[in-house]
């Protein structure tokens, strides 16, 4: 039984007591959070504490914190010589106080307060400082995942710049197409099974393969008469830069 | 039973012989391709044809070839008074010869030589020259599809518009993703079921909503970071410029 406990109440928090609950070789010991309450619909009253001097003996604890707290709460902690670690995609393991054993357990999904996630097919990023700690790491991520990756610190940052890629981007790029529907008094819903099929298809074929479109095909025509038909400023630059840069891709 | 005819061999056209073929309401009289061959695999040779000339009564003739040819293909049909549409978001319906009854049948869809796409849930936009033509338009459509859309030449062009947005511009973003894990040596695989659950997640919320990232929570330490870790200038200029719109979003 690995013994667990989460630091943290936000939605990766949330969702790692929700999965650990319900995962048979895994124990929740306790959860830390400022306002406790935030807690109560996940566990018992009494596995909640609002004081680090509080927490218990674990085998792991996961700080799930905004990037910015990670430092403080890490250094905050009251013991030493334990597995801690981190569930960022962007701040280093160092950034963990030295005193205790170091590590990352970043799992690579967006995750929304309001939407289920599977689990089993979130990519969990494992790191460790010690490589003995490295296999409770990858036991704990085992038992909650079927997508267990090493990824180090430099691997670790480049990934989470990958994702605001085909994510963050990704949406904008699904909003401003939502825009445009607006403006001409079309639903979004027409775009949607799009936006499905053009998701699907890159599970199966590479991205350059995958590509479509009139940039693709080097039609400078339909590219100026998109240009000429927007109206927004910020959209024609887009349209623009990502047109470029679609053309340039060898 | 409405009667089809085809004009084309592309991706659009094979797709659409394939879903008339198996859809009960509809008989397809023929189809027409300059390399007959081509269509082998979908139809018995007596119904393709490589001469207009050969071309027989159909209710209904859709041309499905590139958008320059669409133009010349319909001044080149044989005959008059018929209805004739094409399959193109950005070619206007007035393209068509004025000689016969015109109209379009657009599938907001990417479609691919090599993945099954099911047609019911392929959005069809239909608009015609005159109302009585609609209605066999439609007829048509119902028949393949459970998302038929009214559409004008205006809002046509601007769901194409919208389309390479959220189509051909979200590739681009998956195919940057793809270089930047071949870089650090991480597999595409990682970041499939982030691609999946984005696209997703837009089907419930809408998109202004389901933003999230260093963009959207104006997290400037963490931009900074992203475009000094990207080496590469082109993507330096796109994460930067899309943040700015992220940024600017009200």
């Amino acid at each position: 039984m690995l013994k667990v406990t989460v630091i943290g109440s936000g939605n990766v928090a949330q969702h790692l007591i929700r999965v650990f609950n319900n995962s048979p070789g895994i124990e929740m010991v306790q959860a830390y959070a400022r306002t406790p309450q935030s807690l109560l619909h996940l566990l018992p009253e009494n596995k909640i504490t609002d004081s680090f001097h509080n927490l218990e003996e674990a085998d792991i604890y996961i700080i799930s914190v905004t990037d910015d707290a990670i430092s403080e709460v890490a250094s905050a902690l009251p013991f030493s010589r334990r597995l801690v670690v981190h569930t960022s995609g962007s701040v280093s393991q160092n950034s963990l106080d030295s005193k205790n054993k170091r590590g990352v357990f970043y799992p690579l999904q967006t995750f929304s307060k309001n939407k289920e996630v599977d689990f089993k097919k979130v990519p969990l990023c494992l790191e460790s400082e010690h490589p003995e700690d490295y296999i409770v790491l990858e036991k704990l991520a085992n038992a909650i995942s079927d997508n267990v990756y090493s990824v180090d610190s430099t691997q670790r940052q480049s990934l989470h710049v990958a994702a605001v890629f085909v994510s963050n981007f990704v949406n904008h790029m699904y909003k401003l197409g939502n825009d445009i529907c607006q403006t001409h008094n079309l639903p979004f819903d027409i775009l949607k099974p799009l936006i499905t099929e053009t998701a699907a298809k890159v599970q199966l074929l590479n991205p350059a393969e995958a590509q479509t479109g009139p940039a693709r095909r080097n039609d400078q025509t339909t590219i100026q008469k998109h240009i000429d038909f927007l109206e927004d400023e910020n959209m024609k630059e887009i349209y623009h830069i990502l047109s470029k840069s679609i053309q340039n891709t060898k």
